[in-house]
């Protein structure tokens, strides 16, 4: 089983729970949405995240997403599994059955309840002890959800201080230059590698790379573009990267929207054929007609423009 | 199995949930804490809410928590059951087994995401719909926790739409002049009448009976204060619920602080004797020995003040 | 003097106020900056908003970089006020002397501290009677910055109730949805137009325009960009329109970014000649020499687009 | 003129600001508080603070403010001078503008925006920096208002950087073991001692002189309660200074009330005679017959109790 580690790179795509219409888990199209991430050519995945609707899901389901996700991902594609918890125990708990079924890594991120970095510190101190040091971790820093704010200096010393945490999910905005300070501050005598993956939709990939982050983490509905655009960028095709990302940015910009995002993600993966149902369970946001014809829009010119950008299309 | 109605009046304490000191659930414990609670002549109570730390229990603990609460409780002895959640389908799920076991109703706070006034109706409407109409509802307007402002008219406008909405823990703050209001706008032709019990530590208890609340839901660790305070306010004794209040007011006060209340709580109960372990789950505060002499020193000085004002001491 | 109404349409450009690099008011740049918003087509400006540093201007100088703003406006071109204040004293001060320099209008969000939506219409109800009832009202919708959320029927309850409100500053996320709303509640039988003119750097405005929005009110650094588009938009080629944004959507996306978003402004506007000095007041943001190469990247690229999609560049 | 320093102590009152009943300054006014706040034993006062209502003043009339309650106060009775604001030339020129006018010193919050501790740390560089460092500088940590942690930890290094920064403002909450942390973590070899005067409108204060608090800088309406406690417990009497705290701890309690506190307190003050008007500026809290009635009958019930606790009533 292979686990993520500080020089992870490439795209690993946040992955949307399939619901049927009725709201009733649809295994099945876990199996068809994580084959048409391989065939997009992402690297891995990330599950049971924000996107995923995990604080939607019973304990049973959680455990039956994790276990059919996991047992699809083909050998060398890696899972990392969302274990952000309000309590320690199930976070641990979960943490060490991904582990134990085949996950890559678990991904945290602080409770909103933590007032001051010294506390960011405490709480990953424990998180980290209660886990086991065998277990990789990357640290999603995601002030606009959890309203918790660290800045450079404190993800370098968790670097410092746990070895486990590898990896870094940027999605702090505005960002770049706390990019740039933590690439700087890492892998250097001081202070181990970190891996950089960027979130936020993907809204400011192309700079994120080359301010020197290591790839994606996020859920856009067409992850081949993230894959395409990383893979330019690591060959020294800057400008080739950036006008591939730019004919599909009014798509990524229009997924951006909180809340209403993630229906638009879930529709579009439909229409692709990677899961049966558009289903956001409740509470959350419906599609209304409008919305749905300003998708169909943004869609089709993404799709007539990319062709001349070099990009792929759904097939 | 009796439910709460709009009518229901008196002290609903908010149960603590007890751990051994290695954090693993004391279920026995729950036996002599629900023992203490009717000891101390509480009405009924309330269980898996913020102060129960319901959100760091696995879903299996939960459950056990909820059996052996309300298989301890006497005939007569209401149960509410804490059954707020990110998601509808768990808020449901937990609802009916809430039901089955025998709760009296649940309680529900918005969840934090809900932006509007007319999403909080949306959203009980929807929360109602799932539960079915046979389940009592009580809801808990605590904007503090929850961020969420709703207004007296929209509280009044849920009682209206949905019978099943029966009662108001009432936690605003300041919140005196809109328990006025939501009692002068309800029991009234249009509106049906609306039972209010109160939080928030019981700070402001006699001002909010004074004002027309039917009693108390809060979790102070000498529960019989409330009990002889809302009992002597229904006989017209005012003043001597207020100086019987007064006498505990400087240890209600020393616990209503923020996060380190409910350490502070779960202490006071294991000195009573009503739990073995004071043990709040990680994350949470841990008291130093300045916390500790300092709860000492106020529980003292409330002992010596108590009798002279009439009331019951512990045991 | 004309005035703000309820078909008012088209650019609002969101004005910056210049300093000199050691922080002093520059007010030769005003002429500079206001000739270049005509120079560019705008149809008006709003001044002493929240990127025009208002609140960090001290009252000498906010009066007097408003008569600047005002004298420097030829006839026709309409200047909106922001008089956003925390207490209504000074906003009814500052909208009494903006419309007597010669406003066409005042703009005003709602403050922090509403937490209902009665307390809202409230709050407009006081605003309203203190300015007056001849003085334009322009309500920013703006709960990112603000946190106060509005309902899109609290916004057309507010134009029933206010004849002088008459503009609908949009920038709620994801707002869409409101905006068709609000678009399709207001200039019915019971509930008068309202204009409606979009912010939030205009991430959004092809998509805000196809529902109904009347135009832009951003600060954006090329507004002959929000100028073409929304004529295009007006002249029915909305694809031709969508074209030319998209040219720009990657500059637009970039200054986006909170606190950072303003610097990049400024230092852009500064690249064009309209003002001498990118320096923003502190405390705020400073460009690293990392942000100076993203910007001239992100210029010339759009520069080396627009052409072909039908825009303008800078002379 | 003195200043404060890092050994101040005692009591320094947070004065209100007058308004005649039409909102206009009552400059009068201010003259008789100023008295009231000196026969009450008080050591000082802060002026235009949150409670003064600072942000509804225009500059002119914050000017004149300042300058009435300087000229009314007599020698060695110090007064601290609120100057926060979002722009830093804002908060220099007054700060000078009030030392040069006989400020004692002057008090700095955190503005809302600035998102780690590093932020902190330059913010109040910058603000020493422009301040001149022979002002003296009291920190006001106030997290429940600015949204801004600090650590002790930051806090002690502010103190270290800036030997201008003698005084924190402590009303942080839970916040006793952070002021511990700071009291014995001040005084030593490598840190400064510091001045800690608490808020929060009293409500913790014999638990914060306890953990060497040096005093109490807040607007409770009976001060004369907090110069005898604060001298009863630098004499070694805690429990008598306890005593009479608690006879007044249910106006204490009431008054905590965020908004709805200022209105109460206005109305006090004005019952005794040290203002003509309990106007506070809109927007703002009225008080109803309820909230009247309630607060007489927690001013009469308090001076029934506090002879019996050796305290002071109004004359």
């Amino acid at each position: 089983m292979t686990q993520i580690d500080r020089h992870t790179a490439g795209v690993y795509v946040i992955a949307a729970t399939p619901f049927a219409d009725d709201g009733a888990l649809d295994l099945e199209s876990i199996d068809s949405l994580v084959d048409s991430y391989i065939a997009a050519g992402c690297d891995g995945m990330t599950i049971l995240g924000v996107m995923g609707e995990a604080m939607k899901l019973a304990a049973d389901e959680s455990r039956a997403v994790m276990r059919r996700f996991l047992a699809r991902a083909p050998k060398g594609f890696e899972t990392i599994v969302g274990v952000s918890a309000p309590g320690l125990d199930n976070l641990a708990r979960l943490g060490q059955e991904a582990m134990e079924a085949g996950a890559a890594g678990v991904m945290i991120a602080p409770i909103p309840s933590l007032a001051t970095e010294e506390q960011v510190l405490n709480y990953y101190a424990q998180a980290c002890a209660m886990l086991g040091e065998d277990v990789p971790v990357c640290f999603q820093d995601y002030p606009q959800l959890t309203g918790v704010k660290v800045s450079a200096d404190t993800i370098l010393e968790l670097t410092r201080r746990h070895p486990q945490i590898v990896m870094l999910k940027h999605e702090d905005c505005p960002g770049l230059n706390k990019l740039t300070r933590v690439r700087e501050g890492s892998g250097t005598e001081s202070t181990p590698r970190l891996s950089i993956l960027c979130g936020n939709g993907g809204l400011h990939l192309c700079q994120e790379l080359a301010r020197g982050a290591d790839g994606a983490m996020t859920g856009f509905a067409f992850p081949e573009m993230m894959v395409d655009v990383v893979r330019l960028h690591a060959e020294g095709k800057a400008d080739a990267a950036e006008d591939l990302f730019d004919a599909w940015l009014p798509l990524v910009r229009h997924e951006v929207q909180p809340g209403l995002g993630l229906a638009l993600r879930k529709e579009t993966l439909r229409r692709r054929g990677a899961i049966k149902s558009a289903k956001v369970r409740a509470p959350g946001p419906k599609l209304t007609a409008a919305d749905l014809a300003e998708l169909d829009r943004l869609i089709s010119r993404a799709e007539a423009r990319v062709p001349a950008a070099g990009g792929r299309l759904a097939a």
